[in-house]
């Protein structure tokens, strides 16, 4: 992973008025408070002012991520929430740290539904990251533990994940096994 | 792969009335006609009439898939084409085979929409299979290569699959590189 850059994002606040629908991942189910690590950080839906607190700096650790204007985030924050519960996208949020740095880990669910396993549906776990600065406090897994449950609520058979060999001790610490190879093509 | 269930779908015929869209995956581009093998079968988009013609006791030689009555066939039909070119899903039909059991190959790509690389989208192929007696034609190659060219298509940066060790040969023909390991949890 990248150093994270220190990019602070100076937006103008959304106005109050903005539906709440508009400015956060939908949810059937209201996630349980934060009380493994005993910090005061929370696992939460992403929100719009998300991009605000550091979300895509964040990313910007695991892969490519340029910054988006404003309204380029929130017409890809739209098209996700339109996903309903069948995309989400989880943060871990510091309301210690400074507001441009409050997002230390993220990570998405999205749901697939086949024919397969009669008309059954299969989570996929992607873009997992825990800021460099915020390792070891066990932020990652929280995050992930709560994807997993919310794709096992959600009627999900099974969660599925790719990562590097390296990782394979991680995710074992939220249940996964290794079932095969990830390949890829690049355009 | 276990072997084919030769179990035949006596299912009435859907009415002529019944619009395009709603028995034909949606397309913004139509699939090429089929000429890489010389031979008779066509690689399209599935129909709802497919399932009279061998789909899912095909997709049986993958993983289980338990029949779908008609009305549940198409209710999960419905589901995935609402998801537009979102979600597709070919098959490679032989004309000159039993009714029954046309459906000789399949594979499914979806598109996942990512924050990452600038609002990005990654195509993932799922649910490739081959009827074990149809094995040997390069007809599961002609539809993960037309999948691959949707996912291009589609503006994609890349796509992923996961698959076994030793099918790791069969998709570097594709252009697919091993990128890492797929992890799992079943529930």
């Amino acid at each position: 992973c990248s150093t994270r850059k220190k990019k602070a994002c100076h937006l103008p606040k959304l106005p109050a008025s903005v539906p709440s629908s508009r400015t956060q991942m939908a949810s059937t189910s209201p996630e349980p408070a934060a009380t493994e690590t005993g910090d005061s950080v929370k696992i939460r839906r992403l929100q719009i002012a998300d991009r605000e607190r550091g979300f895509l700096p964040l990313l910007s650790q695991l892969s490519s991520c340029p910054d988006l204007t404003e309204s380029e985030f929130a017409a890809c924050f739209a098209d996700l929430a339109a996903l309903g519960d069948d995309h989400v996208i989880l943060v871990a949020e510091d309301p210690a740290a400074a507001p441009e740095r409050r997002i230390l880990s993220t990570g998405c669910l999205f749901v697939e539904r086949k024919f397969l396993r009669g008309g059954g549906k299969v989570g996929h776990v992607e873009d997992v990251v825990v800021d460099a600065a915020a390792r070891g406090r066990g932020l990652g897994l929280r995050v992930v533990r709560r994807l997993v449950e919310i794709a096992k609520g959600a009627g999900c058979y099974k969660v599925i994940l790719d990562c590097t060999p390296e990782l394979r001790a991680y995710y074992a610490k939220c249940g996964f096994v290794e079932k095969g190879v990830q390949m890829a093509v690049y355009f």
